[in-house]
């Protein structure tokens, strides 16, 4: 807490900056008040809720168990989401600062979401038992600690450490690979059309969150090429315990097709999620000379 | 920082209490989510722009002085909101936490309007000059000194402190009175319909956080009673500069009219929402054994 401010020497948006209207991240924050405004009480789950309701014990489980992830996932994200605003805003950096506002009530909405879903379709059973030690580790432990240590530590290494937690592995790998055992399971389906409907729009609000991952990501890597290092034992660290809870997760399949499908494929999406990260990561290494060009790029995978 | 769990023990949503639905903070962001939806970027400020080209020396730099005022405020209310957040996440207050993500959210859009407006009307020089002392001493000193210590110090005292500062000086009593003198001058003349326009909005906007403020200095001084005197002595402190600086703004008027109005009768209006606010307040340390009624009315006040 030593680097925290007491007072204000002055306010940006005062002075002839205003806002930088073109800054990367001012432009996510337009697409998120452009696109980020749908709300899941509009949404009709009443053909899910029959879903559910007709469904077999262990069909029922397999769902039970993919919105227990999900929605703790979603919860956890938004409380532990806080020390990132925290540091963007101490580091005077007003228009992240901005895009982040609209990145934190996505991410309550999302809780919404699910906490919805189960009210409206009636699994209002506790989920808790469907975490497992592989989960707890994620999102109980690792997570948090990753998050809160900015509050006592702002070095770009814990900066890192914390974005690459969050966003690359969090949100880039485990939450890209549920939404896609949702659409892989219940799209063709049309089993739980109110969830994929949601699902949809949540893609849409952590393809920003992503954005703004990556963008940092590369920001800080190319300042100091060294950086890289912390990211990929970052990454390194989390793998077991992510694979580890995907497995869990689809262990009641027993290897079997459920809803049609061979759910066994889904710890290989999660691998190529995992891949496709570092490779997006590791361009800032190399370009550390050329920050305006990564800039661009960045820019680009947001649009 | 010690209050700081490093670790979650369990996710509310995935347990069998969800969200409750019906929880007044719950339902102020069913509102935020409905209403809040609005954009700068779809107003019109082309008439604004005219006036301030066509306006005299003066009255453009009573338009300024209050420009000035505004944007830096919604700036520092936006930097300096998110160790509430920190507080009502940490008590586990899951339905205030996610209300106060549309909260931050509105607070962001509110600095981006006055950025905007100054933007598209051409007052892009630089308006920090018309921070006076008595305006520093309250938006660079006293509040963000009130807020941060909710870091180190989360007691209930500490809470009262911050949120009369916040909702019931700085929001209650200032932006009201601001948004007062606007429609006072210009919404009659029709001379800045765009800054009409969004103040409106704004003014629906804060009309929720205060109801968040009342909401939750009426929960906290309702289970002790002694933290009213932490209310009214926060609420005294701060009163001379708060006049301060509302006279320091209408000082160019010399007390004559402008825009056909009267600008000093401002300080009244202050004084009466400063009178409105501490009213309000004072019915919880009467009724520390009926908190469900305060909540209700608390209700009835956000509606």
């Amino acid at each position: 807490m030593n680097s925290l401010p007491k007072v204000h020497t002055g306010f940006q948006s005062s002075t002839e900056k205003l806002l930088d209207w073109n800054h990367p991240m001012y432009k996510l924050y337009e697409k998120a008040k452009k696109f980020g405004g749908w709300n899941p009480i509009d949404i009709d789950f009443s053909v899910d809720r029959q879903s559910v309701l007709n469904s077999g014990p262990k069909e029922r489980e397999l769902v039970a168990q993919l919105v227990a992830l999900f929605g703790a996932g979603e919860e956890a994200v938004t409380l532990d989401f806080l020390p990132v605003l925290y540091t963007m805003a101490n580091e005077g950096r007003l228009e992240d600062t901005i895009y982040l506002t609209t990145f934190l009530y996505e991410e309550a909405k999302h809780t919404e979401f699910f906490a919805r879903w189960r009210q409206e379709v009636g699994m209002t059973e506790d989920l808790s038992k469907y975490h497992t030690d592989n989960y707890k580790k994620v999102f109980y432990e690792m997570l948090p600690q990753a998050m809160n240590a900015l509050y006592t530590d702002n070095s770009p290494e814990a900066q890192v450490r914390a974005l690459t937690t969050y966003h690359m592995v969090v949100e880039g790998m485990l939450a890209e690979s549920g939404y896609h055992s949702f659409r892989l399971g219940f799209q063709a389906t049309g089993l739980l059309p109110g969830m994929i409907e949601g699902i949809k729009n949540l893609g849409r609000d952590e393809g920003r969150h992503i954005g703004f991952g990556t963008y940092t990501l590369r920001r800080l890597i190319s300042q100091d090429p060294k950086l890289y290092d912390v990211f990929t034992e970052t990454m390194d660290g989390l793998l077991p315990y992510a694979i580890g809870l995907i497995n869990d997760t689809i262990a009641i399949t027993e290897g079997e097709e459920m809803y049609g499908v061979d759910w066994t494929i889904m710890t290989d999406y999660a691998i190529k999620q995992y891949n496709t990260r570092e490779a997006s990561i590791s361009k800032a290494k190399d370009h550390f000379d050329a920050y305006l060009e990564i800039e661009e790029e960045a820019e680009a995978i947001i649009e």
